[in-house]
Protein backbone atom coordinates (compact mmCIF):
# COMPACT_ATOMS: atom_id res chain seq x y z
CA UNK A 1 0.00 0.00 0.00
CA UNK A 2 0.88 3.81 -0.76
CA UNK A 3 0.73 4.60 3.10
CA UNK A 4 3.91 4.07 5.69
CA UNK A 5 3.36 5.20 9.17
CA UNK A 6 5.07 4.31 12.24
CA UNK A 7 3.32 5.00 15.67
CA UNK A 8 4.06 5.83 18.92
CA UNK A 9 1.89 6.59 22.18
CA UNK A 10 2.11 5.95 25.80
CA UNK A 11 0.96 7.54 28.94
CA UNK A 12 2.93 10.63 30.85
CA UNK A 13 0.99 9.60 34.11
CA UNK A 14 1.60 5.46 35.09
CA UNK A 15 5.25 6.09 35.69
CA UNK A 16 8.36 5.18 33.56
CA UNK A 17 7.32 1.66 32.12
CA UNK A 18 4.95 1.67 29.62
CA UNK A 19 5.17 -1.59 27.84
CA UNK A 20 1.80 -2.54 29.69
CA UNK A 21 0.18 0.19 27.52
CA UNK A 22 2.08 -0.52 24.28
CA UNK A 23 1.36 -4.34 24.35
CA UNK A 24 -2.40 -3.22 24.92
CA UNK A 25 -1.97 -0.87 21.41
CA UNK A 26 0.06 -3.62 19.92
CA UNK A 27 -2.42 -6.18 20.16
CA UNK A 28 -5.34 -3.71 18.20
CA UNK A 29 -3.45 -3.11 15.75
CA UNK A 30 -2.69 -6.68 15.27
CA UNK A 31 -6.37 -7.30 15.13
CA UNK A 32 -6.74 -4.94 12.17
CA UNK A 33 -4.73 -7.47 9.82
CA UNK A 34 -3.23 -4.62 8.39
CA UNK A 35 0.80 -5.15 7.57
CA UNK A 36 2.97 -4.10 10.70
CA UNK A 37 6.38 -4.34 12.56
CA UNK A 38 6.67 -3.78 15.72
CA UNK A 39 10.16 -1.67 15.89
CA UNK A 40 12.48 -0.27 19.18
CA UNK A 41 10.64 3.11 18.90
CA UNK A 42 7.13 2.44 17.53
CA UNK A 43 4.97 0.61 15.03
CA UNK A 44 5.30 0.95 11.98
CA UNK A 45 1.77 0.13 9.49
CA UNK A 46 1.13 0.03 5.95
CA UNK A 47 -2.11 0.19 4.62
CA UNK A 48 -4.50 2.83 2.97
CA UNK A 49 -4.28 5.87 4.40
CA UNK A 50 -8.15 6.22 6.41
CA UNK A 51 -7.62 2.58 7.27
CA UNK A 52 -4.01 4.01 9.27
CA UNK A 53 -6.19 7.19 10.62
CA UNK A 54 -8.75 4.60 11.99
CA UNK A 55 -6.24 2.17 13.67
CA UNK A 56 -4.27 5.24 15.41
CA UNK A 57 -7.74 6.65 16.75
CA UNK A 58 -8.43 2.93 18.05
CA UNK A 59 -5.18 3.06 19.80
CA UNK A 60 -5.83 6.26 21.52
CA UNK A 61 -9.74 5.37 22.48
CA UNK A 62 -7.79 2.14 24.02
CA UNK A 63 -5.66 4.71 26.34
CA UNK A 64 -7.86 7.28 26.76
CA UNK A 65 -10.16 5.83 29.45
CA UNK A 66 -7.38 5.11 32.13
CA UNK A 67 -4.80 7.53 31.03
CA UNK A 68 -4.83 11.13 32.39
CA UNK A 69 -2.30 12.14 29.84
CA UNK A 70 -0.97 10.65 26.58
CA UNK A 71 1.54 11.44 24.30
CA UNK A 72 1.61 10.30 20.56
CA UNK A 73 4.05 10.61 17.30
CA UNK A 74 2.75 9.56 14.38
CA UNK A 75 4.97 10.12 11.01
CA UNK A 76 3.54 9.42 7.62
CA UNK A 77 5.72 7.87 4.63
CA UNK A 78 2.75 8.32 1.49
CA UNK A 79 4.29 7.25 -2.11
CA UNK A 80 2.27 6.92 -4.68
CA UNK A 81 2.20 3.25 -6.34
CA UNK A 82 4.35 1.97 -3.82
CA UNK A 83 3.44 -1.60 -2.86
CA UNK A 84 5.01 -3.95 0.03
CA UNK A 85 6.53 -0.28 1.56
CA UNK A 86 7.67 -2.89 5.09
CA UNK A 87 10.15 -4.47 3.01
CA UNK A 88 10.63 -2.61 0.17
CA UNK A 89 11.96 0.41 1.78
CA UNK A 90 14.42 -1.43 3.54
CA UNK A 91 15.55 -3.53 0.30
CA UNK A 92 15.85 -0.19 -1.70
CA UNK A 93 18.71 1.24 1.28
CA UNK A 94 20.40 -1.79 1.53
CA UNK A 95 20.75 -2.42 -2.40
CA UNK A 96 22.12 1.37 -2.68
CA UNK A 97 24.69 0.08 0.34
CA UNK A 98 26.76 -2.00 -1.91
CA UNK A 99 26.71 0.43 -4.55
CA UNK B 1 -10.46 21.16 24.76
CA UNK B 2 -8.11 18.53 25.87
CA UNK B 3 -5.88 17.38 22.72
CA UNK B 4 -3.13 19.40 21.41
CA UNK B 5 -1.68 18.46 18.47
CA UNK B 6 1.37 19.43 16.09
CA UNK B 7 0.86 18.91 12.54
CA UNK B 8 3.82 18.92 10.00
CA UNK B 9 2.67 17.85 6.12
CA UNK B 10 5.01 18.77 3.21
CA UNK B 11 5.53 16.95 -0.04
CA UNK B 12 8.95 15.88 -1.19
CA UNK B 13 8.79 15.57 -5.09
CA UNK B 14 8.41 19.22 -5.18
CA UNK B 15 11.70 20.40 -4.62
CA UNK B 16 13.08 22.43 -1.62
CA UNK B 17 10.35 25.00 -1.49
CA UNK B 18 7.02 24.10 -0.12
CA UNK B 19 5.67 27.16 1.21
CA UNK B 20 3.40 26.75 -1.31
CA UNK B 21 2.05 23.74 0.19
CA UNK B 22 1.98 24.61 3.68
CA UNK B 23 -0.09 27.07 2.71
CA UNK B 24 -3.13 25.45 1.55
CA UNK B 25 -3.04 23.02 4.47
CA UNK B 26 -2.59 26.18 6.68
CA UNK B 27 -6.24 27.29 4.83
CA UNK B 28 -7.75 24.09 5.67
CA UNK B 29 -6.90 24.07 9.35
CA UNK B 30 -8.12 28.00 9.27
CA UNK B 31 -11.37 27.20 7.80
CA UNK B 32 -11.93 24.27 10.62
CA UNK B 33 -12.62 26.82 13.23
CA UNK B 34 -10.70 25.33 15.67
CA UNK B 35 -7.92 27.12 17.84
CA UNK B 36 -4.52 26.90 15.93
CA UNK B 37 -1.21 28.50 15.97
CA UNK B 38 1.45 28.10 13.02
CA UNK B 39 4.75 27.85 14.67
CA UNK B 40 8.05 27.73 12.41
CA UNK B 41 7.94 24.43 12.69
CA UNK B 42 4.55 23.48 12.22
CA UNK B 43 1.07 24.36 12.82
CA UNK B 44 -0.63 23.37 16.62
CA UNK B 45 -3.91 22.89 16.86
CA UNK B 46 -6.46 22.21 19.65
CA UNK B 47 -9.74 20.70 19.75
CA UNK B 48 -11.43 17.29 20.28
CA UNK B 49 -9.37 14.30 19.29
CA UNK B 50 -12.08 13.43 16.84
CA UNK B 51 -11.73 16.82 14.86
CA UNK B 52 -8.20 16.93 15.22
CA UNK B 53 -7.98 13.80 13.09
CA UNK B 54 -10.64 14.84 10.92
CA UNK B 55 -8.87 17.85 9.76
CA UNK B 56 -5.41 15.96 9.33
CA UNK B 57 -7.01 13.87 6.81
CA UNK B 58 -8.43 16.74 4.81
CA UNK B 59 -4.79 18.05 5.17
CA UNK B 60 -3.84 15.22 3.56
CA UNK B 61 -5.97 14.63 1.13
CA UNK B 62 -5.73 18.19 -0.57
CA UNK B 63 -1.87 17.72 -1.43
CA UNK B 64 -2.26 13.63 -2.31
CA UNK B 65 -4.22 14.45 -5.76
CA UNK B 66 -0.75 16.75 -6.47
CA UNK B 67 2.10 15.18 -4.83
CA UNK B 68 3.99 11.74 -5.59
CA UNK B 69 5.08 11.89 -2.31
CA UNK B 70 4.31 13.50 1.16
CA UNK B 71 6.04 13.48 4.57
CA UNK B 72 3.77 14.11 7.74
CA UNK B 73 4.39 14.13 11.28
CA UNK B 74 1.87 14.60 13.88
CA UNK B 75 2.75 14.85 17.81
CA UNK B 76 -0.40 14.80 20.13
CA UNK B 77 -0.23 15.82 23.77
CA UNK B 78 -3.63 14.90 25.10
CA UNK B 79 -4.82 15.94 28.92
CA UNK B 80 -7.90 15.43 30.48
CA UNK B 81 -9.87 18.24 31.16
CA UNK B 82 -7.37 20.99 29.89
CA UNK B 83 -8.53 23.74 28.79
CA UNK B 84 -7.31 26.91 26.37
CA UNK B 85 -4.63 24.72 25.90
CA UNK B 86 -2.20 26.67 23.60
CA UNK B 87 -2.23 29.16 25.62
CA UNK B 88 -2.25 27.21 29.07
CA UNK B 89 0.66 25.20 28.09
CA UNK B 90 3.11 28.08 27.15
CA UNK B 91 1.68 30.50 30.62
CA UNK B 92 2.50 27.22 32.53
CA UNK B 93 6.15 27.03 31.89
CA UNK B 94 6.53 31.08 31.90
CA UNK B 95 5.00 30.92 35.51
CA UNK B 96 7.51 28.46 36.58
CA UNK B 97 10.53 30.51 35.02
CA UNK B 98 10.47 32.65 37.54
CA UNK B 99 10.60 30.32 40.42
CA UNK C 1 20.95 31.22 9.96
CA UNK C 2 20.38 28.21 8.03
CA UNK C 3 19.45 25.27 11.08
CA UNK C 4 16.10 25.48 12.29
CA UNK C 5 15.24 23.00 14.86
CA UNK C 6 11.67 22.48 17.56
CA UNK C 7 13.07 20.28 20.89
CA UNK C 8 10.56 18.40 23.09
CA UNK C 9 12.06 17.24 25.77
CA UNK C 10 10.32 15.57 29.35
CA UNK C 11 10.52 12.91 31.86
CA UNK C 12 8.09 9.99 32.00
CA UNK C 13 8.82 9.47 35.55
CA UNK C 14 7.45 12.24 37.03
CA UNK C 15 4.00 12.05 36.66
CA UNK C 16 1.58 14.24 34.59
CA UNK C 17 2.94 17.71 34.89
CA UNK C 18 6.25 17.92 33.36
CA UNK C 19 5.93 22.10 33.03
CA UNK C 20 8.40 22.36 36.09
CA UNK C 21 11.25 20.09 33.51
CA UNK C 22 10.16 22.34 30.31
CA UNK C 23 10.58 25.33 32.61
CA UNK C 24 14.52 23.93 33.79
CA UNK C 25 15.08 23.48 29.71
CA UNK C 26 13.86 26.57 28.21
CA UNK C 27 16.37 28.20 30.67
CA UNK C 28 18.97 27.02 29.40
CA UNK C 29 17.89 28.25 26.01
CA UNK C 30 17.31 31.47 27.16
CA UNK C 31 21.14 31.63 28.21
CA UNK C 32 22.68 30.30 25.08
CA UNK C 33 21.98 33.51 22.96
CA UNK C 34 20.41 31.65 20.13
CA UNK C 35 17.49 32.94 18.67
CA UNK C 36 14.44 30.85 20.12
CA UNK C 37 10.36 30.76 20.23
CA UNK C 38 8.72 28.44 22.96
CA UNK C 39 5.40 26.93 21.26
CA UNK C 40 2.62 25.12 23.17
CA UNK C 41 4.57 21.62 21.49
CA UNK C 42 8.04 22.54 22.31
CA UNK C 43 11.10 25.13 21.69
CA UNK C 44 11.77 26.31 18.17
CA UNK C 45 15.53 27.40 18.00
CA UNK C 46 17.72 28.70 15.09
CA UNK C 47 21.43 28.56 15.17
CA UNK C 48 24.20 26.74 13.49
CA UNK C 49 23.59 23.31 13.58
CA UNK C 50 26.57 22.92 16.07
CA UNK C 51 25.17 24.83 18.18
CA UNK C 52 21.86 23.70 18.47
CA UNK C 53 23.13 19.65 19.08
CA UNK C 54 24.75 21.63 21.68
CA UNK C 55 22.24 22.99 22.91
CA UNK C 56 20.17 19.61 23.10
CA UNK C 57 22.64 18.17 24.65
CA UNK C 58 22.83 20.46 27.68
CA UNK C 59 19.23 20.67 28.11
CA UNK C 60 19.00 16.83 28.14
CA UNK C 61 22.42 16.52 30.90
CA UNK C 62 20.59 18.84 32.90
CA UNK C 63 17.36 16.88 33.29
CA UNK C 64 19.81 13.39 33.20
CA UNK C 65 20.55 13.82 36.74
CA UNK C 66 16.97 13.93 38.08
CA UNK C 67 14.97 11.76 36.08
CA UNK C 68 14.87 7.92 35.53
CA UNK C 69 13.49 7.99 31.94
CA UNK C 70 13.40 10.88 29.45
CA UNK C 71 11.71 11.38 26.01
CA UNK C 72 13.13 13.75 23.54
CA UNK C 73 11.84 14.66 20.07
CA UNK C 74 14.04 16.78 17.87
CA UNK C 75 12.82 18.09 14.53
CA UNK C 76 15.53 19.84 12.01
CA UNK C 77 14.79 21.67 8.93
CA UNK C 78 18.19 22.80 7.05
CA UNK C 79 18.05 25.35 4.22
CA UNK C 80 21.22 26.41 2.85
CA UNK C 81 21.74 30.77 2.94
CA UNK C 82 18.28 30.75 4.95
CA UNK C 83 18.47 33.75 7.52
CA UNK C 84 15.92 34.61 9.94
CA UNK C 85 14.24 31.74 9.84
CA UNK C 86 11.89 31.61 13.06
CA UNK C 87 10.18 34.62 11.46
CA UNK C 88 10.92 34.29 7.68
CA UNK C 89 9.12 30.57 7.14
CA UNK C 90 5.76 31.61 9.03
CA UNK C 91 5.94 35.27 6.83
CA UNK C 92 6.55 32.99 3.23
CA UNK C 93 3.21 30.86 3.92
CA UNK C 94 1.69 33.77 5.14
CA UNK C 95 2.25 35.46 1.95
CA UNK C 96 1.07 32.78 -0.05
CA UNK C 97 -2.30 32.62 2.25
CA UNK C 98 -3.50 35.40 0.25
CA UNK C 99 -2.38 34.86 -3.46
CA UNK D 1 23.11 1.10 26.94
CA UNK D 2 20.73 3.59 28.29
CA UNK D 3 19.84 5.75 25.38
CA UNK D 4 18.16 4.75 22.53
CA UNK D 5 17.34 7.07 19.44
CA UNK D 6 15.67 6.71 16.02
CA UNK D 7 16.73 8.85 13.40
CA UNK D 8 15.28 9.52 10.04
CA UNK D 9 16.97 12.01 7.82
CA UNK D 10 16.79 13.01 4.33
CA UNK D 11 17.05 15.92 1.63
CA UNK D 12 14.00 17.77 0.43
CA UNK D 13 15.57 19.28 -3.12
CA UNK D 14 16.50 15.78 -4.35
CA UNK D 15 12.76 14.64 -6.23
CA UNK D 16 10.77 11.41 -4.11
CA UNK D 17 13.57 8.97 -4.49
CA UNK D 18 15.69 9.76 -1.12
CA UNK D 19 17.24 5.88 -1.01
CA UNK D 20 20.80 6.93 -1.80
CA UNK D 21 20.88 9.31 0.88
CA UNK D 22 19.07 6.89 3.49
CA UNK D 23 22.46 4.35 2.18
CA UNK D 24 24.86 7.18 3.00
CA UNK D 25 23.63 7.69 6.35
CA UNK D 26 23.48 4.38 7.14
CA UNK D 27 26.82 3.28 6.19
CA UNK D 28 28.24 6.31 8.88
CA UNK D 29 26.14 4.78 11.66
CA UNK D 30 27.44 1.09 10.64
CA UNK D 31 31.16 2.05 10.91
CA UNK D 32 30.62 3.68 14.37
CA UNK D 33 30.43 0.52 16.04
CA UNK D 34 26.96 1.42 17.95
CA UNK D 35 24.34 -0.89 17.81
CA UNK D 36 21.87 -0.23 15.48
CA UNK D 37 18.74 -1.74 13.76
CA UNK D 38 17.30 -0.33 10.33
CA UNK D 39 13.77 0.15 10.33
CA UNK D 40 10.93 1.12 7.61
CA UNK D 41 11.14 4.72 8.67
CA UNK D 42 14.32 5.22 10.09
CA UNK D 43 17.28 3.84 11.70
CA UNK D 44 17.61 2.52 15.59
CA UNK D 45 20.96 3.51 17.25
CA UNK D 46 21.76 2.31 21.02
CA UNK D 47 24.91 3.60 22.89
CA UNK D 48 25.94 6.67 25.30
CA UNK D 49 23.98 10.05 24.38
CA UNK D 50 26.88 11.89 23.70
CA UNK D 51 27.88 8.87 20.92
CA UNK D 52 24.59 9.04 19.42
CA UNK D 53 24.45 12.75 19.12
CA UNK D 54 27.98 12.74 17.45
CA UNK D 55 26.71 10.04 14.95
CA UNK D 56 23.92 12.47 14.08
CA UNK D 57 26.20 15.46 13.29
CA UNK D 58 28.49 13.37 11.64
CA UNK D 59 25.29 12.09 9.30
CA UNK D 60 24.10 15.46 8.82
CA UNK D 61 27.32 16.86 7.73
CA UNK D 62 27.62 13.83 4.93
CA UNK D 63 24.24 15.00 3.55
CA UNK D 64 25.20 18.72 3.78
CA UNK D 65 27.76 19.43 1.10
CA UNK D 66 25.37 18.03 -1.39
CA UNK D 67 21.92 19.20 -0.29
CA UNK D 68 20.16 22.13 0.09
CA UNK D 69 17.63 21.27 2.21
CA UNK D 70 17.81 18.20 4.74
CA UNK D 71 14.85 17.27 7.14
CA UNK D 72 15.93 15.56 10.27
CA UNK D 73 13.70 13.98 13.09
CA UNK D 74 15.07 12.30 16.35
CA UNK D 75 13.17 10.61 18.89
CA UNK D 76 15.10 9.39 22.24
CA UNK D 77 14.38 7.25 24.45
CA UNK D 78 16.69 7.76 27.86
CA UNK D 79 15.64 4.94 30.44
CA UNK D 80 19.11 4.95 32.71
CA UNK D 81 20.35 1.71 33.66
CA UNK D 82 18.76 -0.13 31.04
CA UNK D 83 20.87 -2.51 28.69
CA UNK D 84 20.66 -4.05 25.32
CA UNK D 85 17.38 -1.60 24.73
CA UNK D 86 17.10 -2.29 20.54
CA UNK D 87 16.18 -6.35 22.12
CA UNK D 88 14.92 -5.49 25.72
CA UNK D 89 12.01 -3.32 24.48
CA UNK D 90 10.54 -5.61 21.79
CA UNK D 91 10.48 -8.28 24.50
CA UNK D 92 9.01 -6.39 27.19
CA UNK D 93 6.45 -5.68 24.86
CA UNK D 94 5.84 -9.54 23.74
CA UNK D 95 5.73 -10.72 27.36
CA UNK D 96 2.84 -8.59 27.62
CA UNK D 97 0.88 -9.10 24.97
CA UNK D 98 0.35 -12.93 26.01
CA UNK D 99 -0.68 -11.35 29.76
Amino acid sequence: MSTLAELAIFPLDKGESVSEYVAKVLKIIQQSNLEHQLTPMGTCIEGEFDDIMNIVSKCFKALEPECNRIYLTLKIDFRKNRKNALKQKIKSVEDKLHD
